[in-house]
């Protein structure tokens, strides 16, 4: 898999790839991760990449032209699956969408700032708008990482347990059961007892009835879909 | 407004607290923001921080000794508002909890790891428990960022410009209406005529419709809060 990340803010996203289980996929070969910096696309000396909104208002807007040129350049040398852009009014995210993605072979990310990019880019280019939540963020950075995180897990072989991520939340529609380690009682907390019984067809119920329990009193929604 | 993050990789929130807004917050005194190696914690001389899950399974458990050590320790210095654990089976974060916790004063952030942490500590020391959406990360490092960023360009004086954030999507439960700039056409696509106007009162007209629209269109949900 290759992701080519567009941004004004390259610098942000560098710890994230340089850690854990991203630097891992990486230094396995296993994904590619290319940032590129939208000012290189700039149209003028200044490295003007954005301009007020036509209309008045708050904010300012990313141009069409440097993002086209970048996306375009980008277009001509493979094919990609997907351009996705970051946006707080796209799609929301759901596990659904990474397992999706996670089997394509290239991707664009690109990251909004400011108040977003011209809305000819998104008429001309994206083919897929998401949003990681209902909040807003500085930029689509941190999006794109998360993003990427939650994609690059799923390719076969990045992660050393690929049992853990199929018991993960999400992929089950339930919520994970509580879980516990040593010691088995702290300050008077103690584990629950049918854990250190070594009965693991109870356990097992046990888990799933404590998973039903969870999702129905936190996450009821999950339960209807 | 101090934050107190407790991970085991906070190496990997490095570039995202030393750029843009997250920076600046800190730069101009506005935010602390501490970092808290919980190895630190350990309980022996390996640095052990996790542990098998009793009653077997996939995936590492993080140990209640240390956070209790850590978080305890947090606790006798100052006073927290909130202690917030970062889980995907937590509430998950809307822009009104970002705009609630932005006026708090102390607040610690634990980031989850492997399979997750020892329920005890939950029931013992987590006061709010926070997921960014229904997807599975790596860990709960990039969740903290996401939150943390979420919350720091609320608070005042972080943004330049406080009417662009009163504006952004999700603050009046509308997405955005369709942004432009310059150039007025570019390879054939043009600027809506009604922005080039001049007439304000009916572009915030039409800005207002678009919204509704665009809203209906992509997130009918939001308009039956």
């Amino acid at each position: 898999m290759r992701i080519d990340i567009i941004s004004v803010l390259p610098e942000l996203m560098e710890s994230p790839f340089q850690t854990s289980i991203l630097k891992r996929a990486v230094d396995k070969g296993l994904v590619e991760v290319h940032f590129h910096q939208l000012r290189n696309w700039s149209i003028n000396k200044h490295r003007q990449i954005d301009d007020e909104p036509y209309g008045g208002g708050a904010g300012m807007v990313m141009m069409i032209e440097p993002l086209d040129k970048c996306i375009s350049e980008l277009k001509s040398q493979r094919e990609y699956d997907e351009v996705i852009y970051l946006t707080p009014d796209g799609v929301t995210l759901t596990q659904k969408i990474s397992n999706t993605l996670s089997i394509k072979n290239n991707l664009i990310f690109l990251c909004g700032h400011y108040k977003g990019i011209d809305q000819r880019v998104r008429d001309l280019h994206i083919t897929k708008e998401i949003s990681i939540g209902d909040y807003v963020l500085t930029g689509g950075e941190l999006a794109a990482c998360v993003l990427a995180d939650s994609i690059i897990r799923l390719v076969p072989g990045v992660l050393n347990d690929e049992q853990s991520a199929l018991t993960d939340s999400f992929q089950d529609d339930l919520l994970s059961p509580p879980i516990y380690t040593r010691p088995e009682s702290y300050k008077g907390l103690d584990v629950p007892k049918i854990l250190l019984s070594g009965n693991f067809a109870k356990i097992e119920e046990w888990r799933h009835d404590e998973a039903m329990r969870i999702t129905k009193e936190k996450r009821p929604d999950l339960l209807s879909k």
